[in-house]
């Protein structure tokens, strides 16, 4: 027998168990299918285990830069310990995300999802039908095609490596690369970097780029630009990274050139469904071509960025949709950051879009360097710009370089999304000092 | 011949002196008096250099909860160096506020004011005239009236200190008692603080205050409760601490026992303004007796409570007042911390305002210590306490205790000002894992 359930969601990360537990909170059967991991990326080898080894790197370089300034301090990675206290939480994220989905009431299917009819979905070796189905299968990291790409490996191994090598040589120039060069820089890697252009982290303002740049160098980052890698060797001491005038010796190769929606082995084509490695083509309902067949977070070619906070909205958007809602969806702000040494983050209006449209917006750059609280916490390398739409006069957008940068950043969009002026942030009192505190000399 | 001012403003301390700006600016003739050091408590010998001791403080706690959790790590705090870098930031603090004053066009007496009558006042030799007076003459430490007396020290001492003594004790119960005990242990000291009674931080909740003493007490501060001092002496050794069932030897005592308002010594009796220990006694214009007479920030009998934040309010709200604005002063909500070891803060309805109105409150008590916020930082001591009002069904107020507990009341202060929802809270976006995408799980 074909069991029916209302909807089917494919993928048990945070989008999809969220659809499901919510549209089964509402009344509805539901089944949740997962071929890999219970939970999806982001705990299981995203932001969650990232931020856990990012932890013991931002309090070694917090200490570090308090040397011979007020701290006798001596700090190293124990990558070892460190990653035994990773996996010390991930191990526990898959079994106890299925037991949770399976106590709520949801049918759990492990295996593979291939849609049979657009209301038939085989999984393995059943068979199950569904009203409304959510897809939510999530991204993986993209594959450069070239000589020896056998021996990339990706941000998933750099997040389980039992040692951290001596070299290691990163390839591509995404927020990931970025976050992998910090930790592993911090963790004593001798780290390369190399970017096929000379604009790395394309969507934040240059200056801050460049400034992160400067800082990861001083840090012992190499960063190669504007080259092609074109293989990649074995050799008796590790592997050699060959490009067009580029040939290095190196530990370990890692490959963060972008992630691919995993939505091409779906049986999409069959039954209609446009997609692309972008993911599912959805229209302001997040519906597919096939308007039962909806597309959430990492898997959906919406407009929003590929992160977990917007994955969770578009989940939750998603369950409105199915329970009969019909509003176009409308995103809030969403804030993007690169948790890198420093931070670096922007909500809002970008500094880019706003150089498209100089008659509209001004770009107000601040140096927060002399600021006390930079100036106590020895930080070097810290800059903010803010977008200000010059007809409301408000500032409508920010991005912030500095080991601050999330929580200041975290802030603006609370205060760009509620249209404060500089009255009502000065009139707006928060604990002092902090981070939220200078917000007032921003304005 | 007696020079005639628009406003003048007593004491030059962040109230003081953005009243004396903002006057200035919108066209006032304006003279501001200072007896001691240009910009005050704040950031001579308060707010700012506490937080540059606490920086390194707050490093080195952060990397020790990480030894053995991923940092190899050997940490201590230099005195020397930081006591360094504190003076290096506060010796420019006096000439520089002075000399940006002048700049700004404002007449800087300095000296001693004195009313000789209601519009006239008398700074050493020189006699001036108001129309309107401005005092901001700020707090002093309330020092115990006990045999010994002489030997005893003030924060002011504390924050300036050339050597951390081995052993330290400290009088009192409030933040400034907690803020020092934690600085001092952290920077080596044994510490003891001793309580008059068993309840420290009486604003702050119950439970909160209870973990932090834990906390604090693991550290190694001895906490003395339900103890009246009686008697300091110096011996060959130190200082002896005498109550009346304690006698202990230590290097140095520093009383922390409350502050009283610098406003005895201004002639306001023979001018018919009243005051008392907590200020000028002053109406919802923020005027004394006398009604060209104000008063602000700490030297105010104001409802908000003595914090910078709430001195600049007050000081933008009386220059309003000046200028021709009759509105009654509203505040907006005013966070307050401890920053202790950890950190406590609250905003809003406090759970003791709470339980005493517990049909209209319901107090949410919320352990966030296994959540990967807090386990990553393998963070010992973490509380939340909301309270929510039952009829609007929304979240009041909040009490929060981890090292996350200044930016977490932030953004609570935010969220209570807005009236947010639990389902406004999932809607709105943070950078994720931050203490603000925390938030959705305490709503």
């Amino acid at each position: 027998m074909v069991e029916k359930y209302d909807t089917v969601v494919i993928g048990a990360g945070p989008a999809g168990t969220a659809a499901a537990s919510s549209l089964k909170a509402q009344g509805q059967k539901v089944a949740i299918v997962e071929e890999d991991l219970w939970g999806g990326t982001c705990p299981n080898r995203g932001c969650d285990p990232k931020k856990i080894l990012y932890t013991a790197v931002e309090a070694k370089e917090r200490a570090d830069l308090l040397a011979d300034q007020g701290l006798n301090t001596q700090n190293s990675i124990n990558w070892a310990d460190l990653m035994a206290n990773k996996r010390a939480y991930t191990q526990q994220i898959s079994p106890g995300t299925h037991k949770s989905l399976k106590n709520n009431g949801i049918e759990t299917l492990t295996g593979h999802a291939h849609f049979v009819d657009p209301h038939t979905i085989k999984v393995g070796q059943q068979t199950i039908e569904a009203q409304n189905v959510v897809i939510a299968t999530g991204l993986r990291p993209r594959m450069l095609d070239i000589k020896g790409k056998e021996f990339l490996q990706t941000s998933t191994d750099f997040l389980d490596l039992d040692e951290m090598p001596a070299s290691i040589t990163i390839l591509g120039g995404g927020y990931v690369a970025f976050e992998l060069a910090g930790i592993a820089a911090s963790a004593g890697a001798k780290v390369t970097l190399i970017h096929h252009n000379n604009r790395p982290l394309k969507a934040f303002p240059e200056k801050l780029v460049k400034k992160l740049c400067d800082q990861l160098s001083e840090n012992g980052v190499e960063i190669v630009f504007n080259q092609e890698i074109t293989e990649i060797q074995k050799d008796t001491e590790g592997y050699r990274v060959i490009g067009n005038d580029f040939n290095r010796q190196t530990d370990a190769v890692f490959a963060a050139v972008g992630r691919i929606a995993n939505v091409d082995q779906l049986g999409l084509d069959q039954i209609g469904v446009d997609y692309s490695t972008k993911g599912v083509k959805v229209n302001n309902h997040l519906q597919s071509d096939v308007s039962h067949i909806y597309a959430v977070g990492d898997s959906a070619a919406s407009p929003a960025p590929k992160l977990t906070p917007a994955a969770g909205y578009e989940a939750n958007y998603v369950v409105g949709q199915i329970l009969g809602d019909r509003t176009e969806i409308e995103y809030p702000y969403i804030p993007t950051i690169v948790f890198s040494l420093p931070k670096m983050a922007q909500v809002g209006i970008t500094v880019n879009q706003a150089r498209e449209d100089i008659e509209r917006y001004e770009v107000k750059t601040v140096d927060m360097k002399d600021w006390i609280t930079y100036k106590r916490q020895h930080e070097k390398q810290v800059l903010v710009q803010l977008v200000i739409d010059q007809k409301q006069d408000k500032v409508v957008g920010a991005s912030c370089l500095s080991m601050e940068a999330d929580e200041m950043i975290n802030y603006l969009a609370l205060l760009i999304k509620h249209g404060y002026s500089a009255k009502e942030v000065s009139q707006t009192l928060f604990n002092y000092p902090t981070t939220a505190s200078d917000i007032q000399y921003l304005y």
